[in-house]
């Protein structure tokens, strides 16, 4: 396990500043998940005219024009999305780690002894300000008693079950109503023309695999994410079940990124997106590769439709989605595109007018 | 990783008794891998008229008739295959393991100080009964210096080398001129009725990939194996690349094979083809799922076109590919499908008249 991550992939300095802006335990009780925002068509609406479309018009229309010398036959086509600040809002927690934290009641329920332990007794408070303060260890544990220890069947049905009834604080929506209407187009435009679109995130690999179909039309082999182990046992009536366990495999974030794409993929992709210091490697990895590459990342500075954050902001690099000056500056320098949520993208959310 | 496995997925006691009857260092210069093996049409003609025939036949019309309650839809269809002994020949010894003991020359010119040190020392004597009695240390050794310390692109470079040259001591022939026809067609058959197959195997991932999408028509992103980690890092010039570390993060054998499955695919098979004990798990997975299934294993009874071996053969259990008599029996109370290679198969290999 590499020195700064937990099991479940979750940067803790990253989730240490976060929880003092969380608006505890979402436990909602709402509709369900919006169910139409999945592949059709293969239009660029939401993005304006200009060099970030630009780029992505031109790298399609090199890799599939026959007559290019920068040709990419379909099975090499392979598009990597980061998830969080890239795909949807991760800002100003991520949601799993929102699931987790309103996991707790349900963990304590079965296991009544924890209610007077700590940390969970803190969480059970409710106290903002108490939860925000809380340490690494105490943080860690949550993350490990919410995401291990019951079988994949049961963690998929919890975690569906959450995101159809938590919503998040600002837009008082789904999470996952909050994707990018943008990033959307660019994955139905690249899967409309050949290519594969994978998901490649910090975030835990079995949490996104719950919703990347219905939400993204990314189906669950092509998520790659932080990896558990699980172990693998009979009941009683000698069915065979899967068990999380609380072991780390993957941590797919920064070098562990294409560690991951070799490990689930074994292809180099050809377009990779992100939006933070965690997809540098990924990026880096892409451009390696010989002919046509598309290297995008998104900029958040628009804090009136989302929020800003990262280098054009001078915002300090302990927020969640570190886009720090110096990947800003290798950007530059090596020509890939960033992003201006603000002028690229007409519009943000596909809930907007 | 578990106690009886190397970081290559070799089950060392297989190795052990496979040694004594290996054609040492096949180390061939001849003509390249067959490519007119790849997925064409999708008869059954390999197959003779027979229950392991209409088992397939029944399962893919079940699945794939919409008026049919075992209707699968397509994004479900995911049939899963071990390789060595299932859709190659295994016997006498694992094709990756000569491919390790043949590294052993170029692994020594690179580090001259290994010639004189052992185990490396015997393989370059090529005296077949010294190599057959090297201790399982010795063999972890060779399997950890042949398959990892270098970079990933010049792993495949060199596999795929061998694989051109290198042939196998009965048949003369490259190692993958060795799959078996008919199970060739059921991977083509149900490729087109929309299943997406998988190769799920014991041994090395890389290795496997290597040579999957033209031997099987299944691209490295559809190979499950066992897989060591990766590290990112830069040349010189700030290149990335990975290199292959001598790490074990998926053990895919027996227990293993249902887990790689969770975390490669994360999606339980419809479909899962077999020949050995390190199967069983994935058989059981597989078959522990609502609506229509098939569980198949290949029972090698044809010492004359390939090997007896197996509970029909009264063999002793430290074989290759181990298909114990327990298997066997927990096949026919599960109503599992045993191949017989002698009586369902016309034809074992593409290059028989």
């Amino acid at each position: 396990m590499k020195a700064n991550s937990s099991p479940s992939g979750v940067n803790r300095r990253v989730l240490l500043s976060s929880l003092a802006l969380l608006p505890v335990l979402s436990g909602a009780s709402a509709p369900a998940i919006a169910q139409t925002q999945t592949a059709q068509g293969s239009s660029l609406d939401a993005w304006s005219d200009g060099p970030a479309k630009r780029a992505i018009l031109d790298f399609v229309r090199a890799t599939t024009d026959q007559a290019s010398s920068n040709f990419v036959p379909p099975e090499e086509r392979i598009a990597t999305f980061d998830q969080d600040g890239t795909l949807w809002v991760e800002h100003p927690i991520y949601s799993q780690v929102m699931y987790c934290l309103d996991r707790v009641p349900a963990v304590v329920e079965k296991e009544p002894k924890l209610r007077d332990v700590e940390p969970f007794k803190t969480v059970l408070s409710g106290n903002r300000e108490a939860i925000a303060k809380l340490s690494l260890h105490d943080l860690e544990k949550i993350l490990v008693v919410t995401l291990t220890g019951m079988s994949v069947d049961e963690f998929n049905e919890e975690a569906g079950k959450w995101l159809t009834t938590a919503k998040d604080g600002r837009w008082k929506r789904p999470y996952t109503d909050l994707i990018y209407q943008p990033m959307l187009e660019v994955m139905q435009y690249l899967r409309s023309n050949g290519f594969r679109t994978y998901i490649v995130t910090g975030g835990g690999q079995d949490f996104v695999r719950v919703y990347s179909d219905r939400t993204y039309g990314v189906p669950p082999e092509q998520v790659v994410g932080t990896a558990g182990g699980t172990k693998f046992a009979y009941r009683k009536d000698g069915t065979p079940f899967l068990t999380k366990e609380p072991k780390l495999l993957l941590n797919d974030d920064k070098a562990g990124k294409p560690e991951g794409i070799h490990l689930m993929i074994g292809r180099r992709p050809r377009a990779a997106f992100g939006n933070s210091d965690g997809d540098r490697e990924m990026l880096e990895y892409t451009g390696a590769g010989p002919g046509a590459r598309l290297m995008m990342l998104v900029l958040h500075d628009d804090p009136k439709r989302e929020y800003a954050y990262g280098p054009a902001q001078g915002l300090p690099e302990t927020k969640v989605g570190t886009f720090s000056q110096a990947l800003y500056d290798e950007a530059k320098k090596k020509n890939w595109t960033v992003i201006s949520m603000k002028n690229d993208w007409k519009r943000v959310f596909a809930f907007e007018a």
